[in-house]
């Protein structure tokens, strides 16, 4: 069964969900069709069929089953899920003014910015109007409370990215919006709408929430190298668009008077020069940055773990429980 | 009582409702704030305080009242609604690169495109957030209903605007998602919270549809001058940005072929010369397109009127009838 050993968690969660899958998939399909716009169908579907990993939707799929329903609406719910994902997607490439996802040209630069807004507002529209088929009123305020915290954490990101005081918990607030958010009231409504005791609602939640911030830590990191921080081909990024993460985060709050004027010239004032980079690493490696960070993100993916200890066993804890493991995996 | 009789119906509802709509304002301004992000109550201010005159809002608290409602819930929908509208500004100002908006600049143009996208999202999330709070799950389906008609409008009018194969279904579809989406929301959520029977609330509806399509046809053609095609200097808009609206459509179906390539360079390869406004106004009244128009939206008018019908009499019908009026007497 070697196939099976090299399977990921979420190839795992993707074979044990395939029918529920198949059925959020189509109907994403047809939610997404607009009767008279056809410009919606093909952005979005330039997005949706791009090949993500659908990991939102999958986890909302599997706290449901986890918790013995068997109703229709936890199909609603993922595809819910994916709608806002893809919305917030279709903001951030004209926010970020990006111009690749997943190995593709970004909407905003195949059609333009102003599809990428309208778009996202309707799959936003259209997230809302699918929540409304179950008919569960606490659905909705858990997933209208979600969008407001990504909202509110892509403002902040865009207010402290380049602000040296930045700390730790505006960071974690930031990465809250960004991935947990999103993360948590997936597995969240999985729970409430298999009607499952609170205790486990709110250990679904918590899972979700650690796994979102284990997992954004992690990505974090591996823009600086990872295990540690080495210059590649793939590093580097977040450093030369100033985005302030923890490692950058932990290196400042330890710096020195020179230090601190090196992090100020270099993200506050944007001003980048040859070297700059490798000095960025040698700090980071220098007041310990990368490990203290990485630290963090195995006690989020801990974290994460012992959450699922209050929820029924079987297959799908256990391919939880290894995806917490996984999404670390990559820094560890 | 001079001073009672120049009021406009819009001032006279803020009187009837003057304890609501403080009621409203506030709830707005507690809402928009952001325990994280401060760049989101400054950017909402700037558009929410700018002294627009909260017509929608005013619309839901006049059909709740009309129905005799003594809850508290017509405040938060009132609330929800002004918050939509909000949101599709910031985000219309993206999409236009809109310089001013009620004689001030945009926010685009004060923070930028980022903070406008993303501002504009988390009110979208307030606004769900405040639909919740009712716990009436039919005006979250037609809130969020209302929603997907708006962001489809705008994409309709994105890839249709300056096309010439635009007919007068397609601008409805447009000015629907534009303006009466949001009119006819806004009144059908008063009746429901209300409970009101139904053909009360379908009444409501149809009167806000009605209204948002005879107001919009009104705006349109004042953009060529209102009751006669008379270039001045606030005229012009539509043509120079290359928006068919609905006198163009009326001309463009009854143009000759020479006349139809002058409208093809125009609008569709918005190859402008001077004169071409001119000769625009030119076949404008020559087609009797702005006499049709004006028709067209005195007769919505009218079926806004005839709607209004089936309500209970008294003060707050006789202001919606004569608001039905006003929103036509500009273009007369």
């Amino acid at each position: 069964m070697d196939a099976a050993v090299a399977q990921t968690p979420t190839d795992r969660l993707m074979d044990a969900l395939a029918p529920e899958m198949a059925a959020v998939n189509a109907l994403i399909r047809a939610r997404m069709q607009s009767q008279h716009a056809p410009r919606i169908p093909e952005v979005t579907a330039h997005l949706v069929e791009a090949g993500g990993k659908r990991l939102r939707p999958l986890l909302t799929l599997a706290a449901a089953k986890l918790c013995g329903y068997d109703g229709p609406y936890h199909i609603h719910l993922a595809a819910t899920v994916e709608f806002i994902h893809t919305a917030t997607l279709l903001h951030d490439d004209v926010v970020d003014e990006s111009q690749q996802r997943r190995g593709r040209p970004t909407a905003n630069l195949l059609w333009d910015n102003k599809s990428s807004v309208l778009v996202g507002d309707y799959l936003l529209a259209r997230a809302f109007q699918l929540m409304t088929d179950t008919g569960v009123m606490r659905v909705l305020t858990i997933l209208s409370n979600a969008s407001a915290t990504i909202s509110e954490g892509e403002v902040l990101q865009l207010t402290a990215a380049q602000d040296l005081g930045t700390d730790e918990p505006v960071y974690l607030q930031i990465i809250r919006g960004k991935t947990a958010a999103l993360f948590s009231a997936a597995t969240e409504v999985g729970g409430v709408i298999a009607n499952a005791p609170e205790d486990q609602v709110r250990a679904l939640f918590d899972y979700g929430d650690a796994l979102g911030i284990a997992f954004q830590i992690a990505d974090d990191l591996l823009d600086y190298g990872g295990s540690s921080a080495v210059i590649g081909k793939n590093t580097g990024d977040d450093f030369r668009e100033r985005k302030l993460t923890l490692p950058v985060i932990k290196a400042v709050a330890r710096a020195d008077d020179a230090e601190r004027a090196f992090w100020r010239r270099t993200f506050e004032k944007g001003d980048q020069r040859a070297g700059d980079l490798e000095q960025a690493f040698a700090l980071l490696t220098r007041h310990g940055a990368m490990d203290d960070a990485r630290a963090d993100a195995l006690a989020w993916s801990e974290k994460a773990r012992a959450a699922l200890k209050g929820l029924p066993a079987g297959e799908i804890r256990d391919i939880l429980d290894e995806l917490a493991d996984f999404v670390v995996a990559r820094i560890a």
